[in-house]
């Protein structure tokens, strides 16, 4: 931490504050400058915390200069990490395909999104039966029976579920029918469900918040993990900015930031984040080449009848596109796609 | 609602719409231009929701004519509302303060900052039980033991409480305690909380969401008032921007508009927008210039010992000021101040 | 200056810091923290600039402590300005309101628009004879003919002219009519006009960029005041957010903000951050209440012709409760409306 | 266009626009909703432009629904462009890359940079001698020492120079040597430049503004294409968002956005978008994944001594990376490296 004090400090101001520094265990380093002294506090910086030095007198601003987050840091922990998804591994090396359709509506179109997804080369099944809509007067999910449902087409065609929880106290339930538990972007900060999801023991995809930053984004990761659940998988989803052409803003820098600050794997959602079917492959393209560990689409066998975000979902005819680009772009990055590791593993 | 039609649309394009919207019991009627066809659609939009019209051939842009909420519009409920706090009102013709600790941190801490406020004009004691951190490592808030603290100052001082709620399930026992319901800017699209205090019968104030456009703000509003509950106070609290100076941005144009799109009361809070001490005053009259309901404001008897936000309390030396700007301001706009209002009742 | 090091730097990379810091004049104190060195510097900060600290082995982030700014910052110059435009004063202990039509279209809309701005207490005329316009299609002004009404209307009306120029090499002219130059938003770092109405010898009225943090803000005024220029008035008009409900978003916070950092005078424009008329008068009332030292208003006779921004104009029904607010809120603040000072003295 | 009406419109008011949009020439179709009236405007747009439609009684809202730019749109011209630098192509099914140092400081540096681009696969060089700075005490470029620096580079490689303009009165200047005149992302809205460069008969390199839509990007294009210049390559570099771990957010959803709008070109800066030299490599993938016509990197010899940026130049080590990227990525995406394509012919 370093504390830079204003030009009207006194030698008072600056003395109280090395004294409170001492008396909390840590200690003061001054720098005076011509204009400015600067305070180099070293010790535990979460004690010093508490301290309120920027209420003291003659402080101009107090500087952190270690990231706020431990667990899911890098520098505590240099290899990144591969996180197992009932059986399928989303890590370094590797690029996994997540897809299936935004909202579970029927065991026919959940199933046959399914297999659309499958046949081009996901190895998890992405649906949600909990859907967060920003209108109370929106389709807002199958709740149980749309798990159920999941569960099925789990049986069938073998590839494990992601699904979205909204509700802490539906953790539980949830966590009983799927293989990892998601965590959207209108919940980034909702600290009782990062709680909760931390304590279940499944895999968490945890997107982004629309206005997180990233620091923001590993501190939310960082309440799943203090709960001692570190199968966390992050994912980019779009910022929200001025730009109204998209409905978000995909934030690709934000994959290799993620990837230096934290040993999680990092993923990206062409679907949500352009909100277009026309950008779901560049997006996806960008995505694996900018070096995300994975990519989770919206596929659904009819999409102008979607309940949810059909405008977005990638159609019969755009899966041998995506099948192609899954086969030939990891390998010009040194990666495999998951499906492929598998087949030959 | 209207559709713009691509200029590749062909007139099938354009009939199968028309069609669609006729089976659907509404009225197509349709405008060729030059370059583009629009088709304005007359009927029950909410039906026409479903349709997803944005997937259909040839249509380039779905655009909506009507805000999408109902029960919070102003347009079906001219007169604005005044909602009632333990008997304090908060509404046209008033200037309402509500101050008091950001949390709870002891008894004689939130008693001392409760005569502050009184004395500084302050009808409704505002203070933290739970509290929402983005770092996991941060001061959480006394829970109940600090709801307790709240209900013996209340008795003392003849305050009713505002304190935040941040888990659908902790809402009964937070509602045991409290004669209002603050809903944080991080929890504004927790659905499940929004739907838990709507079925509550408390009053709620539902803070705008650092990244809630007003639209999504009145969503929110109209997920709570859809559980039967209209006892609503919409505070702008700032937004998330690419300005570092401050914590937030303040839109003090946000109460003009909330108020002209809803009957709702709305008020501001100049603490947590700016996050600095010497930004509160100035805010502050800004707020009520603007024409703000009321005003919400951190105060605490030793600001540099606080557990929480403590850089932004305004202390005992700030208070004359505040009360001086209560008494003076309000009545320039045509308004009382609600301290004023009820002595004289 | 102060270096962070990562928690990979070596003894060497910190002792190749020192010595580089000390051959180029300055001093650095090393603060060894746990997982972190910092460095503190001392000495000609500029000189430290271009040794390019950054790009060293073992740096991981360097932070200024000093604002970048010098002639425009309060640090070295703590009494705040006052800037005389033509005889009429801006600064503390005043509130000046400049009004006029947006854009300058015929002799009689002028003269009526500035008879309009006087009887509501203006003491500047506002009016734009070139305008930037997004589109190549719009009303660009009429150039030197607009000058020309403008210098007329002066004339009859005794108001100095506050005009907008967007070439450095149309400066000269706009001066030879001109009391008062504007730099507007999409200008804000046209660092050749910047320079230009830096040398003219004549006050500037700098707008804020709507996507300048308050800094770039200051550095703009730098560039002016460099030249020898210091008759500078700081001009906040919104800023671009994702809130489109609003044309921007006025930061009232700037205020306060900008007049603490810096001695310059600052103001509002309330009209083109909200771009809708219904927002004039609250945002008005809003800007002097945060502590403007003045605002800047479009008025047009007849808004519903107006070749530019005639939405957001005032018109002849408004002008009275503008007055109003001009004659009481100043007072309450302990200032005077400027009108009101010259009428006196 | 589409006019909505208020809820409190009367016949009157609807029929005062059918009057009016009449004497302009144009027809107005007018569905009447349930709380709403639409009126559908045909005809010539430009011509209701001046109408102030806005403004009249009972008029809640005008959208426009054709594009307001026309010479740089696709809607009038399918087919997307070539543009020719030196006989450099850059368009549809190659990827160019132009590459070398942010600003021109010495001979020797601007031509051991030039050797590296070229080395690594660039056809055109870019490099600055007139640098726009936030602050006015940085390193502001040689100017037209600058200039003649690389033209000598240019003989010696052979590599057509692409350079920054950011004064109007310069362009015939910097025309005189340059094969490209850039606009950068400062003067994105600097009318008086894009007019000059439009007229000036050189190809333009555009950068979007940090804050500008891409709808705005493009009638910056369109003020360039006025003047009778249709040679204009887009440049997307990141816009300003609340992110700051990044110096921008590189939008590459702009890529395809901007070539489904318009039938320029679109390149990608990956040096100043991210401002860090770790991040240029993924996001030069991520660029030319996604579709992008070229990239524009910074490279420099011994960046920890450049003036300008030196933290986001690559290096002599990075540069076999990028160029192993230029080989494999484009075949990927059915395209040619411009080099390789210019090899070939």
């Amino acid at each position: 931490m370093v504390i830079v004090m204003g030009p009207e400090a006194t030698q008072g101001d600056i003395e109280a504050i090395v004294e409170i520094i001492g008396s909390a265990g840590g200690d003061a380093f001054v720098s005076r400058g011509v204009s400015r002294t600067i305070i180099g506090l070293v010790g535990d910086v979460e004690q010093f915390g508490t301290l309120n030095l920027k209420g003291m007198r003659g402080v101009a601003e107090v500087m952190r200069v270690t990231a706020p987050y431990k667990l899911v840091s890098r520098d505590n922990h240099p290899e990144r990490s591969t996180v197992r998804v009932g059986g399928v591994p989303i890590g370094p090396g590797l690029v996994t395909l997540i897809a299936g359709p935004c909202a579970v509506e029927t065991p026919q179109q959940t199933l046959d999104a399914a297999l659309m997804a499958k046949a081009a080369g996901a190895t998890l099944l992405r649906g949600g039966a909990y859907k967060p809509r920003t209108s109370p007067y929106a389709f807002q999910g199958l709740g149980e029976a749309g798990l159920r449902i999941l569960a099925d087409v789990r049986e069938e065609t073998g590839l494990p579920i992601v699904t979205e929880v909204v509700d802490a106290h539906d953790v539980e339930l949830v966590a009983s029918y799927a293989d990892m538990l998601q965590v959207g972007t209108r919940n980034a900060q909702n600290f009782a469900l990062l709680q909760a999801v931390g304590g279940i023991g499944k895999p968490v995809m945890l997107k982004r918040g629309m206005n997180a930053t990233i620091e923001e984004w590993l501190m939310a990761a960082e309440y799943i993990a203090q709960r001692g659940n570190l199968d966390i998988v992050l994912c980019e989803r779009g910022i929200r900015t001025f730009e109204t052409a998209t409905r978000n803003t995909l934030d690709v820098s934000a994959v290799p930031m993620a990837q230096r600050l934290s040993h999680l794997p990092v993923i990206i959602d062409p679907s949500h984040s352009g909100g277009r079917r026309d950008l779901v492959l560049p997006l996806t393209r960008a995505a694996i080449a900018v070096g995300a560990d994975g990519v989770i689409i919206d596929v659904h066998p009819q999409p102008e009848l979607a309940l949810c975000d059909g405008p977005q979902a990638l159609v019969q005819g755009d899966l041998d596109e995506l099948s192609e680009v899954m086969r030939r772009l990891p390998p010009l990055l040194g990666k495999t796609a998951t499906g492929d590791a598998l087949a030959t593993a």
